[in-house]
This record gives C-alpha cells, structure tokens and sequence, in this order.
C-alpha cells in the first residue's frame, strides 16, 4: 500500500488530458474547494458512479460533569461521510484475488 | 439541503477559473477515475486540508449454514473509508450556527 498525493495526480491528470499542469492545478484545487464550501453549506455532493459526500450532524446537547455536577453545554458537531457510487463499488468490493489472507478454517 | 451534482460544479469551475467547460470535465473526470484506480490498487489517496481516502479490507472467512452445516466461504470484502482533512474539519465540524436544534434541558 502506498500513499499518492494531490501533487502526482495532477501530475498524472496532465499528462492523460495533455492540458497544462498549472490549468489542472487550479481545476483540481477549485473542485476540492468547491466540495468542501458545499458541505459547509450543509449540501450534499452526489458524483455519479463516484459516490455521495454528505454531513452528519450530532446535535448539541447539555451534559453535565460528574464530579462537579455542572452543566455543560456541547455544541453541535459535524462530520463528513463518503458513501461509494455504483461503479466505485463493483470495482473496489470484489473479491480481492491478491489478499494473502487466508480462510479462517474451524 | 439541496443535492450539488458533478455537471453543477463543473459549471462553476469552468467560470471561476476561467477555462474552456470540456477540459474542466475531462479534468474532473480523469481526476475521480484516477482516485478509484488508486483505491482499486489498495493506495490511499491524501489531499491535504481536504481529507484522505483510503480501503477497509475485511478478510475472506469460511461461514456455516446453521440449518445445513454447510462450509460456505465469504469472500473478502473492501469499502472505502473518508477521512476529513484538517482544513475540511475546522470548516465542517466548527458548531452549525444555523442549527435549529435546541439542547436538551434537564
């Protein structure tokens, strides 16, 4: 397993697309961005094939310290869930033929 | 909450970066290809501040069937797992301000 970064796929994007590598740069930066504000906004993300990017909220809610017995309000967080696409799952839920994991056997 | 699709987005970054829409939606596309065939490979994709994408692998196991006894293998299972970014995560996970969600009360 390997780490790939933003800076070789755009590497890479270039060269396929044969664009230029700075076009691409920004392209990829602002598609990013974009996601991000969106999430922000509470919107949901839906790439065809890809997958779904939503929020989840938690809501706030008063908890109180046991030793103190204060109350405390905890304020309402969020987090990012990614749910694969279609294509995205046939390709990354088959079988994986190289595990070298073996069957369990009783 | 409303649903952003990919031809949406496409859309804005043609205008905000100023380049020609058919480049912007080859460049996307090559770009979500890309990062399904690095997850394919069992890569994990990190972009900063945005956040990394990466495989959960649950091993192939040999399961009965509680009526037959029958050994039955269950092969080898991947998702994706979303990880948020630290950029991605104070702007997602700061308190939603617009929530309408009051606290609990005692």
């Amino acid at each position: 397993m390997s780490t790939v970064t933003k800076k070789e796929l755009i590497d890479r994007i270039a060269k396929q697309t044969q664009a230029k590598r700075l076009t691409v740069k920004n392209i990829v930066q602002t598609f990013l961005e974009e996601i991000t504000a969106e999430l922000r906004n509470g919107n949901r993300i839906e790439f065809r094939d890809f997958g779904v990017f939503e929020t989840r909220t938690r809501a706030s809610r008063v908890a109180q310290n046991p030793k103190t017995l204060e109350r405390v309000n905890v304020p309402s967080k969020r987090t990012v869930k990614f749910k694969m696409g279609r294509l995205m799952k046939q390709s990354i839920s088959a079988p994986v033929s190289q595990s070298t994991k073996t069957p369990k056997s009783f």
